[in-house]
């Protein structure tokens, strides 16, 4: 159990205040040279810039200093758990990233279709990146596998990905990967660090002994290796921890997946920013914390295009108006780590961050950008405290002690 | 378990980069008055500074706010290891320092030459300072005790300090020390807390015992008193933590002595800042992380000599270029505490650090000092995060979840 949960169980109360939790995927960033802008500092962004300079600023360390987090972790620091206690397993996050929706017996497994040869050793373990339909084919066929006392599941993810589910009772997630992550040499055999990921593991054979013969004539792809395997985490329900009634608008399914794990209720939402804008003003009234997520600041830092993730930022800034009128008490923006078009790719680096309400400290800020929040009122904070501060800056929290 | 090696473990990976840590000892400093300068600002450092303008920079707090560590816990630190975790008793600092080289069954223990009258109480217990002469000529007669079962090892550290080693099977480092700490009684019965410890206690009573027939007719110092009897704490080793291959440059004993004890290679170089950077480029090409320890910051700021502590900075600073020449892909310019002059001790203010990379987000330092490390991009952190900073910045890590 977090300090945090252990806290705001205690000291919650409704005072019926909203909180708006913009999460910007891979916000932070570098400048290309020393001394330079950032993504965000070289964005025009007028409505950001004014939140920056009423609000507090400051940087949020993902997990720990150095440390660079997937999405899931990133995320679920931002929502106030700590992300090394709760381990998300790759199968899981696989399947939330196809809005495929697991329950609390389902073992979740990362599948990869592979080429063996005669001998049953891997000569491809990505079977040439066959594309998305071949795979999706394949996954049909798999999908009519039965096997005694489960419900099976194959979904294709994107190419030679797939998701597996077992869904059954007393099935346990510590299985090994059977991928060898090299060629020349047969797929691992599954086994069970307890008795009941043992059961899981027995099934998972079953499961590729039928594949083996499902997929003998075809080509490239004519096995599969399992990675990640896993169950969900038992992790406890936002809205009993924070005594929040929370809506998720992101439009991607591993973000509402993400949300669905701490049981948010995950509103629809066309693909568009302005679509999600519209969900938010229909459902304001319905619930007093809102996470939106923004999914292209972190896609085109992963391409490095620094310039994209500019206009990705100020197409961001231009939404900003649709919520500030609708009067939230915090408005809190933010991203689950940095994804800096330098690196191409996340990185550990403190990701500028912004409260604003009527609490707010305020400081020197009067732009929102990776320079200014170095020296805001928030200073450098780990992200699993922002809800502390939501809370705070809400007045949801009752002081502790007398 | 502390979590930063529970993640190193998982997240390492070589890419060949190198990393150089220069650790400044005793480098934090204060201004003789407020609003003065320290003695980093004070110094003319312009390759350090260079550093600091290019890189990110903040300030490391040794363990916690306020706490000031001793040089064992200070490095622990820096190295990454959790020092409230690896707590290293005084006798195995005490040991190291004089490099001898501890084993895991080896038991080591602090004395203090004392002088006793002849009811037996303590009247000195430091026996007047005897000079080192001195010191050393009675660590030789007490080097002739013999004990059955163990090898015993008597060694003189400096005036009326000395070392001494039991080796043996079973032996335990939780024993009382037996000096109490005041005059007018004698000295204390060895007690141990546990089995093995009660057998070290056992050996005690009997060197003790022996040792006070053999300096009976000395003079002042005619018995020795025992104190931080301990063991090599269990650590684990720095490559297999990191996946580094490190070697240290360290010319003082006890510097030398912590990088051993986590099993980083100890290179020999001359006593001067010179010689070390000989021996750094002469195997510039055998390691990936260099560990490299300067002392006289310390001791100058130990003495309360600030002049003296600016002009060892400076000298410092122009070994630098000959690192900087070398092309390290990480460089980590810190301290493993404060030692302000205007203290003459350690103290617990946060120690100055820069870090320079490709991937720093550069900060608005233009200087290396105190003050700018103050906003500086790392804010401040705790010392045992910084090598997952410098892994960070080495790409060394692999992203923490999916």
């Amino acid at each position: 159990m977090t300090r945090v949960h252990d806290l705001t169980r205690r000291l919650q109360k409704d005072n019926g205040s909203k909180i708006v939790l913009l999460v910007s995927d891979g916000l932070g960033g570098l400048p290309l040279e020393a001394g330079g802008k950032t993504e965000l500092e070289s964005a025009n962004t007028p409505n950001l810039d004014a939140l920056a300079s009423v609000g507090e600023t400051g940087g949020s360390i993902p997990v720990l200093p150095g440390i660079t987090p997937g999405s899931g972790p990133g995320h679920l620091g931002l929502f106030g758990y700590d992300p090394l206690e709760y381990d998300i397993g790759r199968g899981v996050l696989e399947a939330l990233g196809i809005d495929f929706e697991l329950g609390s017996n389902d073992v979740a497994i990362r599948g990869n279709f592979c080429t063996i040869d005669s001998d049953g050793n891997i000569t491809d373990r990505r079977a040439g990146r066959i594309a998305s339909e071949i795979g999706e084919r394949l996954c049909e066929i798999l999908d009519a596998i039965e096997i005694p006392g489960v419900e099976v599941f194959v979904r294709p993810v994107k190419e030679y990905r797939l998701v597996i589910v077992f869904r059954g009772e007393g099935l346990g997630g510590r299985v090994n990967d059977t991928d060898p992550q090299t060629t020349g040499v047969p797929p691992l055999e599954p086994v069970g660090a307890d008795e009941p990921s043992q059961k899981t593991a027995e099934i998972c054979k079953e499961f590729l002994e039928q594949a083996r013969g499902l997929l003998a004539d075809e080509s490239p792809a004519n096995l599969l290796t399992m990675r990640g395997i896993a169950m969900l985490p038992e992790i406890p329900r936002f809205q009993e921890v924070y005594g929040l009634n929370p809506g998720a608008i992101a439009v991607y399914p591993m973000y509402r997946g993400l949300a669905r794990l701490v049981q948010m209720d995950v509103l629809d939402a066309g693909a568009t920013l302005e679509s999600q804008m519209d969900r938010l003003e229909a459902t304001w009234n319905d619930y007093d914390f809102f996470f939106i997520h923004f999914k292209y600041t972190d896609s085109t830092g992963e391409d490095g295009d620094f310039d994209g993730k500019v206009a990705r930022i100020e197409q961001l800034d231009a939404a900003v108006p649709r919520i500030t009128a609708l009067g939230p008490d915090v408005m809190i923006v933010t991203g689950d780590h940095s994804t800096p078009a330098k690196m191409k790719s996340h990185s550990w680096h403190p990701v500028p961050t912004l409260i604003t309400s009527d609490r707010a400290r305020t400081d020197a800020s009067t732009a929102f950008g990776e320079d200014q929040c170095r020296t805001g009122s928030l200073g450098q904070f780990e992200a699993q405290h922002l809800m502390l501060l939501a809370l705070a800056h809400a007045g949801r929290l009752e002081k502790y002690g007398a």
